[in-house]
């Protein structure tokens, strides 16, 4: 189910901003920072995907399930992929 | 936005699974069982507990946003407060 | 590695109150509340039972690994049982 | 509490590792993916920066607290910071 219209952007800026937080983490470790110091820093790593797979399925939610105009059959095929996506990646 | 026809017998016999694996963790305390058992069984509660949620969300997925019959007015606040349950529980 | 003086007293009551918050998600479904307030129920829960577990980890590190008077065999296989611990339950 | 023998070449190689992940997400927002290829993608991430949490978690364990020759204060200094850190991060 490819996206046509998927804001990416917006998930490109987030994807983006993760990449400069695991530099930061990189200097960290150079630097030889405190454990604590980079876990912190590990931590908004880990907020920021969890943050960037939140967005994707609530893109995916209204771009394949939600959007008026979309046939029941194309609905059904949106929510099962949905369905299989909350199922494996939720935890 | 209440449920009419929400499959409550799947996730009520969940919850009694999860009431019983609580239990069994209490067991284990009680019998002062070794940490590695007991960090065993607390796993399996939250394992059930991540499983019931993603049921709820997918409940919720189909009955007020991929339903046919559903008007455009309903699917979106439908979306819109799946929206709000993924980006607060799906941490 | 059983316990002698780990505080279970804590960790009980811990586990009663988890037990009193699946029983509220039951009562939820019984009286067909919305997916919403069954969510904000099964949520609590799930944020109880993750609590629990790192008291336990945190017992743990404090009665076989910390604790003054251990010798380093002791230590190391506290240490060794903790790293498999966090390794396997911390996602 | 810095750290001297911190095992940092491990944890550096995780974390380029995570870099080129990152990097994979953005090429396959660039070549409009479909979503469940970029979730896959940003689960991998995902699991992976849990497990360079975890190895920075049991390094501290290792170096702070389980290590001979640290004395009762030392102990109970590392302990009680990585208490700090299980309550912290291990959601």
């Amino acid at each position: 189910m490819a996206h046509t219209s998927r804001n990416d952007s917006d998930l490109m800026a987030r994807v983006k901003r993760i990449a400069g937080q695991v530099a930061a983490v990189e200097r960290g470790l150079t630097d030889k920072a405190p454990c604590a110091d980079i876990l912190q820093l590990v931590a908004a790593v880990r907020g920021a995907v969890n943050g960037l797979m939140d967005e994707i399925i609530v893109e995916h939610l209204n771009e394949h399930v939600a959007r008026p105009g979309l046939d029941d059959t194309e609905r059904a095929a949106g929510a099962a992929e949905l369905t299989t996506v909350i199922r494996r990646y939720s935890k």
